[in-house]
């Protein structure tokens, strides 16, 4: 084990990789020994460890929830909600946000060098699960000392994960934040995804996922994430902030370039995020996504998944067409079945599944108001 | 012009290549001379040509409405709306079907010979409109010798050229049916397109749509059609229809094959495709599609596409979130304001967009005692 401080400037947080020896057996029956998890930490721990609160993030987030991206020098993705004053508030809370098993972002994944083959793994890392996540996060907090958790918090995936903290590890959680998230991907959210894989797949350089030294699958990448994008933002989002306007031009140009705003936004996102994630990375964790149903892993009932010993705070918003508020009412179901306390609020936005990421002053406040609970 | 029957066998249905000589002026201000338009015809035009039915095809629907598709085998399109007896009465309507411009079935389209070059258009092929596609149509109805038509019918794309049918020749539409369709493309519906056109033009063998004589660029298609397919069906059809649930395996695979049947079925809707349809041709026709603005064509006021000339019929499907009933509302509103005689329908499905396709008996219903009245 090895506490190394990575090499960028931080003027807030603290950002490390822990090199854990595991081992660490996953849910498809592969182990993985030993294995990195990249984390960053922000405030400091109580001596009895109990202030601590642990951030999930989302398919193609990171650890950096409130420093800057340091590829992209682009803010963290929640420094709304992560730091002194504000709802996670790291004056009182030492939060930390770990890089997912899978990523790319530091923490073992398929672009990791496999040690017996001193190789990237590609297609050779193991398929994962978010409980699998969840069980290397496990691992992060056994080895930074923390027993239970004050709380998890995350929002879509991340929302995941925190669910499937409650369910694993019941007696680590006092309580859960779930955000604009599901109990379980529907057959419109894996085939959604499966068009991303696929479009990933389709490009040459794709190479079985063996294209690391080469040149990566970058179009089919950003196919996969224009995809992706559409499905997190809300029909009247969209509308609202394109509508049929055209780019700076006149009129149509009556050929393929990107004449309308909303195609050359969305070009740009597929774009650059081909230079911030890695395609393999991108197959991994969908494909943990689509796997997870959390009733499944529990005799088919979710109200199995969960017990009292966790208090629940879920939120959804109106226009999330990706995991709308009927998914989080099955949970909250679930939850009452399970004798857990629950509160649950849908909140408006015209923003679609993004809207978490965005600014709430309403889900500042909720998350603020049950923390201080 | 002439009139040949084309080589495949017809047991009901008529299927013919019209060349006409235009000049055909496109939106785009090129032109087109000569076209070729493949229909199809069912029935038997009175000596007054008044009992004229032309039947509109969706993106990639074709000219073979309701016999048997030439390469696929597989019955008309719309077989069951479309037959003695039927909603559109072929015992007592003339009923025309035409492939549309831009389209890859007989019409001239990308995949066509330019006469100038004696090589495919491909992409010097000019970008065309709805509208052409409609003024396309009326170059055949002249050539057929129909002047006004009883009726125009269509749904999705097909609803589009009804309603430009209504508001470019007023004077030769009696009737319109416009089932699961839009007054104009949303910033949604573009991003979706533009998706698709991605996928197609990532794929290496596009070659910037100088394919034809090598290979096609199938794998990039696939995915367009894959993505696009999500959109024709809904969220809660998808999970009837397949749920979560796997293939013929036992348990999860832990891999990248299809392992859920929502995959495999997703895999095959775009692999299948690929043997049947151009890929420079859904360039084109999705192009047309986003350029689609019937308002936009008239002033910015939808009102003003319409007069009271033409009688209309207004379906849409509750569960349809490509064209969601709100789109017609805005029709029907617009309708109202011109002083135009309809009726709408918001019917009850759970299939989402595809709906129209698919059995339906109110459907049968409202569109043959619209065409009665």
């Amino acid at each position: 084990m090895s506490l190394a401080a990575s090499s960028h400037d931080q003027r807030f947080g603290l950002s490390r990789v822990a090199v854990l020896p595991g081992p660490l057996a996953l849910d498809g029956s592969a182990t993985l020994s030993p294995l990195e998890i990249a984390y960053e930490t922000y405030g400091t721990l109580d001596a009895d460890a109990g202030n601590a609160i642990l951030v999930c993030h989302a398919l193609t987030g990171d650890h950096h929830v409130a420093s800057a991206h340091p590829r992209t020098g682009k803010p963290g993705w929640w420094q709304r909600m992560v730091g002194p004053g504000k709802p996670i508030d790291t004056d009182r809370f030492f939060v930390v946000c770990a890089n997912v098993l899978g990523s790319c972002m530091g923490s073992s994944g398929p672009a990791s060098i496999d040690p017996r083959t001193a190789r990237a793994w590609g297609m050779t890392f193991p398929v994962i699960t978010i409980r699998d996540m969840v069980r290397a996060q496990g691992l992060l907090l056994d080895y930074l000392g923390i027993g239970r958790l004050a709380a998890v918090v995350g929002g879509s995936m991340g929302g995941m994960q925190a669910l499937s903290w409650a369910a694993t590890y019941p007696e680590r959680v006092a309580s859960a934040v779930v955000i604009a998230s599901t109990a379980r991907h529907t057959a419109q959210n894996i085939a959604f995804h499966e068009v991303g894989r696929q479009a990933v797949m389709a490009d040459p350089n794709w190479h079985g996922g063996d294209y690391y030294g080469g040149e990566a699958p970058a179009r089919g990448l950003a196919v996969a994430r224009m995809a992706a994008h559409i499905t997190y933002l809300s029909e009247a989002g969209l509308t609202e902030k394109f509508g049929r306007r055209l780019q700076a031009r006149e009129a149509k140009t009556f050929g393929f370039d990107a004449d309308f705003q909303v195609e050359s936004y969305l070009r740009h996102q597929g774009l650059s995020f081909t230079d911030r994630f890695d395609a393999n990375s991108y197959l991994y964790i969908t494909r943990a996504m689509d796997y997870y149903d959390l009733a499944e892993e529990h005799g088919g009932r979710l109200a199995n998944a969960f017990n009292a010993a966790t208090r629940f705070c879920l939120v959804s918003f109106d226009t999330d067409w990706l995991y709308p508020t009927a998914e989080s009412r099955a949970i909250v179901q679930a939850l009452n079945a399970a004798g857990a306390p629950v509160s649950f609020v849908e909140l408006s936005s015209p923003y679609g599944h993004d809207a978490f990421l965005l600014e709430s002053p309403e889900l500042d406040r909720i998350v603020a108001g049950f923390l201080r609970a």
